[in-house]
């Protein structure tokens, strides 16, 4: 075995996060207990969502502190079994964390099949996409015709809610931040329009990019997408509130949207936050309907692959800066 | 019959509302054509929410224009029909505006029993009571032994939804500008906890009445009342969004509550508007149960009255003031 190399947080960023606030040490291969199991990581995902992590008290995710390895979701193979229910050499989902070698209780971690391919276990068919398919089937109910608009739509979510959302009839328009990755997401993905949110005239391109309102918006951002979005909200339109990341990556956030609460009242808007580990036991359910989708050539997977451990500090500020598209991967080993 | 006065707007406010924005003017009795009634007007009804109206495109009510008559809703006696369904001499609601005499289609007031009181008619069994029933229940779905918070809670429709939230079984906070008001609410009306949102440490008192969080918040102010129940809701809250009684008063709203979306994500919280309109098919079951509540002395109706059309436009500058307390009648004539 080769060393323990984890990626440990430096110091808590006060800005916009760097690679320098990361740093890469050697430790010892840990070794598993009774119930246990060694997990060599083979790849991360590292989701926007992370960021909030970093600030501190803000997040779900809990506080991170300086020293402490960073926390990720890997796609890990288990080295060293000492539990009944995962054979070594299994493969696994879990919370192993930017390193090569973790040790979990077997119940904190997810066998998949033997086949299972990385990226698309961690990205369409992990957290990324069950949190576009619950959030936008669940949270925002889309009726066909509808219009549906996805913020960060070249991103991990984003990129798999719009193409659900055409596979349930609906009118989809994409908003994201360059013009490449709007090209992308009508060209490859089938996106009825887009917008680019760095357009100088946005508001306008925003609105009509959207001439019959909007039935549902799946906010990733917050900020001004959201704003513009409450604006253009029809009868009874929905907010699906997902993720912030346009707050992120700072420490002095905006105020809120314009038009909450009198835009909510005005237009019967309803806006609801969810987290997707509220759907555990749906999970197989949706996986299998997904499959079913790419299986038919409807549903596609975007992925942005990084190689190598020490990689990804400089992949997570890529993505916080817009530079990826679809899931953030990064290869630890093979 | 005596002149036919009408208080009309005689300019759009730019700032707070003045009694000066508006002026009595006189004008000839209107003859009701085939299917139409001529209403006397006995007593109006005015709610914060006509503040919005007098913003212009803002309002779903729509954009008053200097000139006009001041809109509103009103008890009336049927001076003289043309209409078979409704006979002289019957009482109605309808929208008559700020005035004597008004002539509707026969189909645009609504009959009343001949023994209806106006108070009554206009506030608990009215808009404002059908409100605060349709918004608490409907969309706040409270369950016994959780926490309602209501905004503007001594005033038309917040005195409504906090009863009715102790009738549910909640432990009920009101939230209100005065002390006179607190003490009100909880010596009279039976709320468990009250706030003054003028107390220089609102958000600390706040806090401490809000021990295990908050289940329901109904919000009909916005600003910083509802900025502050963001941040005390529990996880699968939901917020009422009723009125935003705090930016109608002026031309410059402030920005949008932090936390949204943010909050929302990470407590699941769910935020929604409603219009009383949407539930017209339903008011009747909702009358008649709020009927039996009144007749239990479970809920009470509580009102200020000014006398005198005349008075119509320093009623609503007081009730836009904090000034009254209850459902805001103006009566008219006997």
């Amino acid at each position: 075995m080769a060393d323990n190399r984890e990626v440990v947080i430096a110091s808590l960023p006060k800005g916009p996060l760097a690679a320098s606030d990361f740093e890469v040490r050697t430790a010892p291969i840990p070794t598993p207990a009774d119930g246990q199991v060694l997990c060599r990581t083979i790849a991360l995902t590292i989701g926007a969502g992370q960021r909030a992590g970093l600030q501190g008290s803000a997040s779900y995710a809990g506080a991170p502190v300086a020293g402490r390895v960073m926390g990720g979701t890997g796609f890990a193979v288990v080295e060293d079994s000492k539990a009944d229910s995962i054979p070594t050499g299994s493969l696994v989902v879990g919370p192993t964390g930017w390193l090569d070698y973790s040790v979990h209780d077997a119940t904190a971690v997810t066998r998949v099949a033997d086949d299972a391919e990385p990226a698309t276990t961690l990205g369409l068919l992990g957290t990324n996409g069950l949190t576009g398919y619950f959030g936008l089937l669940d949270i925002g109910r889309p009726q066909a015709g509808e219009t549906v608009v996805v913020s960060a739509a070249a991103g991990s979510v984003g990129h798999i809610v719009g193409q659900i959302a055409k596979i349930k009839g609906c009118r989809v328009v994409g908003v994201a931040g360059s013009d490449e990755k709007c090209a992308m997401l009508t060209g490859e993905l089938g996106f009825d329009a887009t917008v680019n949110h760095r357009d100088p005239d946005f508001r306008n391109a925003f609105k009509a990019a959207t001439p019959d309102r909007i039935g549902v918006y799946f906010d990733n951002t917050g900020g001004p997408v959201l704003e513009s979005a409450l604006f253009r909200m029809r009868t009874r339109g929905r907010i699906v509130c997902c993720g912030v990341v346009s707050q992120y990556d700072t420490s002095t956030p905006g105020p809120g949207p314009r038009g909450v609460p009198g835009l909510l009242v005005n237009n019967r808007v309803r806006m609801e936050g969810f987290l997707i580990f509220d759907y555990a036991d749906r999970f197989g359910q949706a996986r299998k309907e997904m499959s079913g989708w790419v299986d038919a050539g409807q549903l596609k997977s975007k992925v942005t692959e990084f190689d190598g451990l020490e990689q990804a500090p400089q992949a997570f500020v890529e993505l916080l800066n817009g530079g990826t598209v679809g899931t953030t991967i990064v290869r630890v080993s093979s």
